[in-house]
């Protein structure tokens, strides 16, 4: 990892430092183009052929209501491990279900917002080399306690066809509806325009390749009519040290970002006092003992070490930086929050790895990645609903605003507007 | 407006009747595209000639900050009008600003959510023939609430290089950073990239005509990195009239949704008992002695009335159609709210007119149209915010969840992740 010192470069050398690696999307566009065009056109048919030359894999099925389905076998071990996650991942969702606003703007003008869910969701699983059951979780958990009533998820099948057992065992415990046996643009496509046996949705959320990101975004400017939970990059970790973070732990925190793909990122930034070589020796040491060492070597070489001068600095270029994932391993980590603007998930102190947040210490783990984390949210409850506002005015209430709403129309050359008031009034004759 | 009876059709012919004006989305990126691009080259240059060209007024200046332009002059009674809406919107938009959740999901682990504001934002407020001060409002206000630290406001000069007085009063009551002097895809396409003026915004918001819309979805899948509120599309309004629904205030929503623009839609949902030949009889009437005659002929030539035979049919037509604005005039308005799942805005009673809503009552005028009511839901304070994830661990509450964090690692294959929580427990020595 390459080391600037931020009192010796500009903020604009630390922003191309700490850029991540490009995704060149027109060209994954027009690749991604025709495969949703094939879907569209012609159904699970197409799905299918899909499926055969991208994961090869001979599917009969392409979608399946998961009642369907056989219940997974799996070691009690794993199947607690699952079950602490979701619990926890469900009471942290469930604690984000509002409660209807309501405002008396002016005596007898009551408004109102309440929520609804979105009625058909379909969440992306990647497959491929792992399986992420966790993934599975952080979808359908919260889309469960929403209410969604149709809630496909998709995943890329097994060479034999099958799904991995832990992310059935956990689609069923959240509510999933529906099981499609896709992955890539072709399964996103599918969620998006509906087949004969895929259910179309509204909304389509999760984490996925490239090939996946491209397709949810020209989806959502289709006539498909879905919306998306945002675009998503590879993954990445900052993490802000001082002095006596040992090095053993930041050294754990920064490979477990490396180790999910060639193409992930990590920063570490350096408080005074924090002995960067030893960390750096650290990582040498760990990688080696890594069942995938080659992947964390490619992702550490386009990631970078900064040498901040003050908690300000550090905090200036994490918020710069705007990382999915923020470590503020420090003694006074609580204390950092106030001066944090830009991150997607923040783990505070000496007992926070990221890993609790990817698995189970209830947040979701779905976040913005690539710098979006300056205008998106992760995945939450929110994302699986739409929120209504309501009005309702009693004559009182007409008579107290009318008369504003009345000038205001007429200051617009709306001429209709204004008698939808004053002919209620009855000020308006005509 | 052509009728039909729901129970003489499917579905299927009831999403036909009242299927939107078809907006051909391709045709119009293709012109937008080139605009973008001159803009994210040549900056100011670009956006100068293109409002010389499409809004035929020169300007030198193409973005100002706010504070150096003069304070505008309002007649007493408009500026007192404005105030109120100014009033009623901040009171709303206030009340949606959420507690910091906090949830210890077990004991040891802290999970938090706080909001952050968006950094930079981008309101698009219409221009043209009409003067739309009550958008700014609707935009400004909640970005002033959220606390945005760059609001820019672009709306389209008049010929002589002037922005309306009322568009500028309630920009600088809300909080308005900077004016950009520029509409269309000009505007949009300066805010995402930046120039020499204008300050590059991280999401744009606001209505705007169908090259605006193009704008917004196109940049927002580009290297600019903005996000947007949601696609727009023409104004719409569903009514659901009962027998004593009074025709007059019927035909005055129906049209003043119908003054928009000729392609906007209004639907009337008639339950039974409802007269409709004399609501048609009465649209006719109004419709004479409106200034915008033509444009509402135009409207009404797309539009229709679907005859209920029950509450529940009526329920069922207006979840289908997923209007942008719903009122129910109907005795029983409050009973129906919880039937009802897709909406932009909801007018309850006989007095609540939408005008209301597009003015004054609080609520935002920015509302999902042409069904994305299904998924999106209108501007509101979290439109101009980031909800951020933050957990923090005891060595407790580490061990409490760490051996299930262990466990999903390892069955995804993810060693790094399972060795962030293992060597902090001191479970694991290398």
């Amino acid at each position: 990892m390459q080391t600037v010192d931020a009192s010796q470069v500009s903020t604009a050398e630390i922003k191309e430092l700490t850029a991540r690696p490009r995704v060149d999307f027109s060209s994954v566009l027009g690749l991604v183009e025709p495969i949703v065009e094939e879907v569209r056109q012609r159904g699970d048919e197409a799905v299918r052929e899909f499926t055969k030359k991208f994961d090869r894999a001979d599917t009969d099925a392409v979608c399946v209501p998961l009642q369907d389905m056989p219940a997974p076998q799996l070691e009690p071990d794993v199947s607690q491990a699952f079950d602490v996650a979701f619990n926890n991942i469900s009471a942290f969702h469930k604690g984000q279900q509002g409660d209807i606003l309501e405002v008396e703007t002016m005596p007898g003008v009551r408004c109102r917002r309440i929520t609804r869910p979105v009625g058909a969701v379909g969440l992306y699983v990647p497959g491929g080399t792992a399986i992420l059951p966790s993934s599975a979780l952080m979808l359908a958990v919260p889309a469960g306690i929403a209410g969604c009533s149709t809630i496909v998820m998709a995943t890329p099948p097994r060479p034999d066809g099958s799904i991995s057992p832990e992310v059935l065992y956990c689609a069923r415990k959240a509510g999933v509806t529906h099981i499609l046996l896709a992955g890539g643009a072709q399964a996103v496509a599918a969620m998006a325009w509906g087949t004969a046996t895929c259910p179309k949705v509204d909304k389509i959320l999760g984490p996925g390749n490239q090939y996946v990101t491209a397709a949810k975004m020209l989806l959502q400017n289709s006539e498909a009519m879905i919306s998306i939970d945002m675009p998503a990059g590879p993954s990445e970790v900052m993490v802000i040290a001082d002095a006596e973070a040992p090095h053993a732990h930041i050294a754990a925190d920064l490979l477990s970002q490396a180790e999910h793909g060639p193409d992930s990122q990590v920063v570490l930034v350096a408080l005074p006092g924090c002995d960067v070589d030893g960390i750096q020796a650290e990582v040498q040491r760990q990688t080696e003992q890594l069942p995938r060492g080659n992947t964390v070597m490619q992702a550490l070489s386009h990631s970078a070490v900064v040498l901040a001068r003050s908690r300000q600095e550090a905090a200036s270029i994490s918020n710069l930086y705007a990382p999915e994932h923020l470590i503020v391993n420090t003694a006074d980590a609580e204390d950092w929050l106030p001066l944090l603007q830009n991150a997607g998930s923040i783990f505070l102190g000496r007992w926070t790895p990221e890993s609790v947040g990817d698995y189970a210490s209830g947040t979701n783990h779905v976040l913005p990645t690539y710098g979006y984390a300056r205008m998106y949210s992760g995945v939450s409850l929110d994302s699986f609903q739409k929120k209504i506002t309501v009005q309702c005015l009693t004559q009182e209430g007409l008579q107290n605003v009318g008369p504003a709403v009345a000038k205001m129309a007429a200051v617009e050359g709306l001429d209709a507007h204004r008698r939808a008031v004053t002919l209620r009034l009855g000020i308006d004759k005509s």
